[in-house]
């Protein structure tokens, strides 16, 4: 059984619009076991439709459309498909009742343009669309179950999940693929690869690769079998992984760092406190995006100037003098403060060098100090990291939750992330 | 003339990777005059790779391929090719002098596997590829012209601009498209419009829409023609755009307002310190985004707490019970505390509740006050902003900076910006 996904649009072909819908129905495609032969995308322009309707569909059990479905003269998919089907396309009476009523509850009368859309190929059937008011098509052409979709996501995701999933579910082989990802920070790709180097070799049955997004390195596991073998085999081998990773790993699926450091601070009924120079307020701006934050954040400082350093968190000008504002002596002067004065569990400090100038020999751009005070006193860790300004920023911030999430599961910082 | 785009790789058929690629390609054809036919997408399949081919190369003038030109087995693209034309694969001397040096260059030795990457189809020529191993191939086959590209888009990107834009140029009909992108903050995309209706009507030359990301409504021309005639209709008609939308209109192309604004404050020599509540330090971090920021932001406070609202800003107690937090006087208070603390020229904040909790019928989630401070005094806007916490807390920080762009460009508020 094989799949091909053919997208119609103008904006498309002309890399205005991101085919994003065609790689998400890939994914869901490879979620049902389906594999994917090919995509397609096409602009808006009827014989070009029709020409690759019917070369396409020949070899495949599955065709997913989408887009071209609007009321207007340059959406030709109904069109397309009935004449690539050489069927005549007729007015779907049930359909065109549900475009009517989807205008009354708008409280507005249906535009004389919206009655194509009820239009099918003569031996098709119309899929209903709770949002919106474009019909889906269904359609047996040969071997090939033809659905088509309209292209706003968010309609052709409900279609999808509420009318295709359950035919091509039904169709299926029994054969399911699963999908974990576990979420790690504080080691590289290719070291962290080195780690589980064994697991991922290629074609094996569950698969295990890596991705880097934003300084996070996931590790996805791909299992294929019945819905209980591909369970059981995504079990085993996360349980592996845990195993080899260990607490660098700080989530599964799609929760993020800082939403995992907000609940264990709340958890702990514990406040936390930032003062950022190089981050200018970055870590500040990550812990509440997450909600609820207030519970946990007492709030914090963006000390970008040397002034702001003295005047608001009492560091010494000294100090400031003697080691510089990137030293080790000032980012544990900036997190104690923070603690002190917001009268928060943990102070979090950052300052470094962000770039792209401002570097030196003994102080390039990269070098970053992060201080922690906590009641056992405060800890500043160095930092190089690579990158430019704001990659150097965001890694800035993540490292210092990090350190935060150690401390708050009782782990040394140096048992978990390799220096 | 017409082109097609083929991308090769399971991990775009699968969904796991976005085809980016595809529509950078496309893009980038658009801005030569030569239309996309079609894009299409195929996994690391010799089979399929060799029929789409022969299929696909037939109709089109151009076609540009990108993906499977690493050095291992499911690399295939090289040998698709070949078979397709009917060929010999041969071993590209040039080629593989290049891989080698670029080895020598990393003081590794080349691994034997990389020596396929120097292999051709017999007629075809080697590109060279400056950023990585894979170079890529050049070929006539019958009408049309085969450039094929290595995956990876920085690779790819590099290989297109230095050695396939010249070739397509010169193959050109005269005929370009110059696009140029007015950026706006403060209206909706509607109602914005409705102001440039008559200018957006759909076959025209220029055409002109509409496009809306993280809040800023960019507006799009695009002028076909020679050179020339484009050139003067790009001119023309971003005259008439800025005389409809004024200052609105923040920049040109990809300029961000974050950037104008701290451009704006290096221009006046002034500083600016910031206040923030809801938005959690987001609008620092926007401005020290910026590269030089250093210059004209001093720095600011994440007040997420009331207690660090009174110590710090010195809000009173009092003003915070009769009024609440997300109160006029409130950030009227914060304004003025910012820039005195700071000892800048302006002070910003902003108070408000982000959501998805903490509204009331009084105070809703997207109500947001933000008040700017300087040497005439303090002023309070108030704004209820649409959507979810992200899009509130953004629009919040954005609001304020375009309250501080339009006092430093000497325009009122109120005569730019519609309420």
């Amino acid at each position: 059984m094989q799949a091909d996904i053919l997208s119609i649009g103008d904006e498309l072909t002309s890399g205005q619009t991101i085919n994003r819908n065609a790689a998400w129905l890939g994914e869901q495609l490879q979620l049902l076991g389906i594999p994917v032969r090919r995509h397609l995308t096409v602009g808006d322009n009827l014989v070009e439709i029709v020409g690759t309707l019917q070369w396409t569909h020949n070899g495949c059990d599955v065709l997913l459309i989408s887009g071209g479905l609007g009321p207007t003269d340059d959406d030709l998919t109904r069109q397309a498909l009935a004449a690539a089907m050489h069927e005549d396309l007729v007015t779907d009476d049930g359909a065109l009742r549900e475009i009517e009523a989807f205008f009354a509850r708008l409280n507005r009368p249906m535009p004389a343009v919206n009655r194509v859309q009820a239009a099918r190929p003569a031996s098709a059937q119309c899929i209903s669309n709770p949002n919106g008011t474009a019909p889906g098509i269904a359609a047996r052409w040969g071997n090939c179950r033809v659905f088509a979709m309209p292209g706003v996501p968010r309609e052709m995701k409900g279609m999808f999940t509420q009318a295709v999933v359950p035919v091509l579910a039904a169709m299926g082989t029994g054969t399911v693929l699963r999908i974990r990802k576990l979420n790690t920070f504080g080691m590289g790709e290719s070291a962290l690869g080195d780690r589980i180097k064994d697991l991922m070799k290629r074609g094996s049955n569950p698969s295990v690769g890596t991705t880097v997004h934003d300084g996070v390195v996931s590790v996805r596991i791909y299992a294929r079998g019945s819905s209980d073998e591909a369970d059981a085999v995504i079990r085993s081998t996360s349980a592996e992984l845990v195993n080899r990773l260990g607490d660098l790993i700080f989530s599964t699926d799609d929760e993020p760092l800082e939403s995992v450091t907000v609940q264990l601070l709340r958890q702990a009924r514990q406040m936390v406190a930032t003062a950022e120079s190089c981050t200018g307020g970055w870590l500040a701006e990550l812990l509440t995006s997450v909600p609820g934050a207030s519970e946990c954040y007492s709030g914090g400082w963006v000390t970008y100037s040397n002034a702001l350093k003295a005047s608001e968190l009492g560091v010494d000008s000294q100090m400031l003098s003697a080691h510089g504002a990137v030293s080790a002596p000032v980012a544990a002067a900036m997190a104690s403060a923070a603690r002190q004065n917001a009268h928060a569990h943990w102070g979090l400090s950052i300052t470094g060098i962000a770039g792209p100038d401002g570097g030196s020999p003994e102080k390039p751009v990269g070098l970053v100090f992060i201080g922690i005070a906590g009641p056992d006193g405060v800890e500043v860790r160095r930092f190089q990291f690579p990158g430019a300004r704001a990659q150097i920023r965001l890694r800035a911030a993540q490292m210092a939750m990090t350190m935060l999430r150690l401390k708050l599961i009782g782990r040394k910082f140096e048992d978990v992330v390799p220096s």
